[in-house]
């Protein structure tokens, strides 16, 4: 339910308005480094209130080790962190009650759990909630740089503005380093420019926008992952649709890869002059049969609008067994792709540790 | 690894050159209905063989239950099913070893599992796994049917041509049957026309093409799915790719609803004149907050051209270290997405299934 | 690791001298209780500092609940329930580096950990850990005895003084009532204060004791389990291992059983005078195939001598390769098996609880 | 539910009277040999037929490797082996339909699986089961071997006949190589004539007896283990509770543990003249806060006797809701403790494998 991994679980608590919201892991290695300065600049990249794109809440998200880290390392207990909620308006959402917005999880929720349901700010499916994966996520990035796998991604698109997408099969290990500094990730700024106007001018109508998310994994071994359901495809879709508004994935080509024929599609390997092999094409995504090829690992998501838009909607009174109309309150991004944008590369960090710790233990335990 | 499930746990073993291919599903409750013609139905669609658009091999895939069934009915010892292979040329695959086949599993499973892998057919990688899952799928399929409960798809491209989408408010009862009966599932005729001559054209090529599998669940009740990693979008994405060749899946408008605004996207709620809830506009797919909203649940899936081409590919030597050509003999589909058609139905029914069982003791222990 | 359940996932963090102790608990049903009082009141049972026979530590232990509950009810999301710890006394460990406490996890988990382990007040191998597993418990006994299933224990034996052990065929449900309400849940009175002499004289002797813990489960109904390693044997023991100082564990007749010839053993059905099925004994605990009988489920748990004791012992200084000699401070129970006895009761109650789940989907799905 | 293992999975199938028993194992690395002479050795050891002293009822319980071994090494896929069943007496159990044996799996498993319960020779609860267990653990035992790794246990006591206990410190090792090979392993030869005439006797009053069975691990390294539910004693009390007849578990010194003195009990430390930390005493059975010290590992399971007796018996008639009498036909062993012996061996290997992947994991991610 709440919890992702096979080896290193991560467990997520927490509702928007709740006292907190908080991740536990358990199996990370006791020793591992927990850099605050590293996590925070994550957790800031991810915070709401840093631009007029992004809603005004301010919430410092800052984050508290509550257990399992002594002097800055873990010690093989498990850790839980902590956030604690600030900054919630629980009255804006008063008049939603029994109404539940479109494309929200609220009447499904109203459904699932009652009226024990905690719908304010969205309860346990609120996009707040992705700071704990992030918390998590930044552990992972921090400990996989070390090992020389880097991660970064991109706004592709917003809207129907699209950025230049990563090269499939060079490194970029610049681009991907100042891109991991952004909080509005884009490779082109001409674009990025008008990707602002864009949602700018969504949010002056009352509307919002949506967008698509590239994310790319550099410096992995080849022969990373594991059969069937285990394999990176199938790790990295369970941990990103995790990510409330994201309503689609794709590795490599994806779709257009679909149109293709075997002999544009297949990526043929070569001997590269350093000794290393390399595939001339990367349609494949650096994943053929769920494990890595050793080529960059590139995959992007699909980030829908907001659902929270601010023009008069329609929707049923449940209580009252009819239909009605609702205008939505609160403080809402205008595009979550934008803010998405840290949590997708977050998580695949954690994702691609998890797997990268299944394979430690094949690999060691017939020496 | 090769298991998936909460509730109802399914494990494939096997590989194209073993004895067998098999599944062993455990937590089906005593007293399910195994109805061998529904299953061996179901084979027959996926099986190889069926016509000119796919490989010549011919494998009856004859199921057989050798524990957890007594009388047509499962006792509640775990269920296990298996398929002896036969038709197997390994001596097609002796001219492949160290030579990778361009996107294949080949390369990372040299690596992964080193000399021990036994890529004969693609080993534990090869589609013919999708088998068991179908075995499993029909199990649910079957037993879902009962609930009222019906799952179809169709092939919606076959590279650039498309079949007309499925409708994402209406149910369509009767197209979803007659499609459910077709070993070459597609909604307009003359598309299917122009689908197979294009995979004729590509197959004398030697050559192969991709394709998009979409799918369609109705009769689901609203509130079925788990927050965070436990949503339908999580489960159905986890399973889907663990079909061999898929490297995209999106819910409802998925990426083109990324372009949208959230006053197109959001689908609002109404009152119909039955009395049920249901919304304008389905963009969603039927899933919130990764729970269905009971109006119909769509995806689709994007499938790669079949890797293995019959004409001269560039690849590498392992055990020489230098670049080669291979030509890859055997027999294979020209466009996998015709027959993985039925796998994607039969997956996402296990994974429905696995789901409603999750929300039952939800749902009773209180009482 | 620190989890434990199959259907209600139980997660333990914390270190005794972290900042906090906690657990969260996922999949409890919305609209679940939280009886803040009944809680407090396990906690208090449990807790050290209530009589001269237990550690003078004061800790009040006091529950909060983070994340997961509004007005005392569970609203869907995990819950997050942390205890803040305080009264440490740090130092008192300093002596200890390098110094493993003989039948303390501190040896291994110094080959384990390496220098990162947190070793103050034992770390995460701490009784304080409990505690945690007890706010799961009472959240569970309460459920439980909602539905009518009662769970009481007591202390069976303090060094070689016995107290009257469970009727294994009678409810006694009198005798349960009385038993949840002692901190020192002895059935005896006159055995109670022979016991607590012992403990007096060992703690005199700067020594420590060791006993023997009696649960009794009443009001389960017959075919909860499941088959092979998901039996309620299986269950139990693996969450009472949990509990540091248990290394031993039997349902009904046990060891004593396995004496016994198959005549004698044997727990014959009847019909009731009330038209139930029931048995003439209860040898097996109530307990046959890992599923309940519906007769009275009974077990104990065998709990070693607290390992830390005042006076002087050998050990090895690992830092300087020799051989030496510690001397343990700090306050600590001379008789764990008095505080422990709320734990196992707990921890019993979550297992059944747990059961009792998976029970339910598997009864409903089919209908 | 018939799944063991966190990191290399086991999942048992099969019923007393299905085509199979059998076993999927997932997440052997590849390239573990798979020594026919060695498993055929272990399933001899613990088949039927062998002796005066068990069953008359002759299996071969033949193992085949039906996917995941090529050339007698895994490949890397899930591993499936199964045993055919044969010679079995379906019509012995016509007479027990209905009315449930005492002490037998029958009654819960009517509740629990209604009339869909297969309860010829007792379904999935039959010790039959517990062959695959024994494939597994004899894969298991071979790869610790190579390891240094040695596993061996006896007949510790038949009724109230009792064997020589392990030496708790030394390790024993030409005994353990003796044990092993024997299948009814008893250390000291007298006794075993004497538990052999008492099991006759009781056979000849048709009657059956229980016993206890001690195991021990030598070579194993300090350290291995995880915290809390996931400890040594965590796992090797699930995976024994797995087979049926097993009442109860001790380490160490156990039950009689918790009469002594910590300072009886204590294991102190000190260096040995090789260099190596030993203790004086292993009353905590090598194993402390759920972790390897590097002694002796040694637990004792209570086997109840055997409850298939051949003398009439009291019971009821579900039917028709009245008392009734039984005699159970069918072969049946007096004592099962005999053949379990080697089963507990299996189960143990099988775990402690399992536990040693966790290990390797948390060591190398970090390096």
């Amino acid at each position: 339910m709440n919890t992702f991994g096979e080896n290193i679980k991560l467990t997520v608590f927490g509702q928007s308005h709740a006292a907190c919201i908080g991740a536990v892991i358990d199996g990370l290695p006791a020793g591992t480094p927990i850099d605050m300065e590293y996590i925070d600049n994550i957790m800031k990249l991810r915070a709401p209130g840093q631009s007029r794109l992004a809603t005004k809440r301010k919430e410092p998200d800052k984050v508290e080790f509550i257990s399992g880290v002594v002097d800055r390392k873990t010690v093989g207990a498990s850790v839980c962190a902590v956030i604690y909620n600030s900054d919630t308006h629980s009255s804006d959402y008063s008049n939603l009650l029994n109404k539940p917005r479109p494309s929200h999880a609220d009447y499904p929720a109203m459904i699932r759990y009652g009226k024990n349901y905690d719908l304010r700010g969205g309860g346990q499916f609120s996009g707040r909630l992705t700071a704990p994966l992030c918390i998590a996520g930044a552990i992972a990035l921090y400990l996989l740089e070390k090992k020389g796998i880097f991660i970064a991604s991109h706004v592709l698109s917003v809207g129907k503005i699209s950025d230049v997408p990563f090269s499939p099969t060079d490194d970029e290990c610049e681009l991907l380093k100042n891109l991991s500094q952004m909080s509005f990730a884009v490779i082109d700024s001409e674009v990025k420019e008008k990707m602002s106007e864009e949602i700018l001018e969504a949010s002056k109508r009352l509307d919002s926008v949506g967008g698509v998310i590239e994310c790319k994994v550099i410096g992995l071994p080849a022969g990373v992952g594991e059969p069937m359901f285990g394999g990176m495809e199938n790790a990295i879709s369970k941990i990103i649709f995790g990510i409330p508004a994201v309503k689609g994935i794709e590795f490599g080509a994806g779709f257009e890869g679909s149109k293709m024929y075997g002999s544009q599609y297949n990526d043929s390997y070569y001997y590269d002059n350093d000794g290393k092999i390399r595939t001339y094409t990367n349609n494949t995504g650096g994943i053929c049969g769920g494990m890595t090829t050793g080529m960059p690992l590139i995959f992007r998501a699909a980030v829908k609008p907001t659902p929270s838009i601010a023009s008069v909607q329609k929707t049923v009174d449940l209580s009252k067994n009819e239909n009605t109309e609702i205008q939505i309150n609160g403080r809402h991004d205008p595009c979550i792709a934008v803010r998405a944008c840290t949590v997708v590369r977050a998580a695949a960090a954690f994702a691609v540790l998890d797997m990268l710790c299944a394979q430690n233990d094949i690999n060691n335990i017939l020496k």
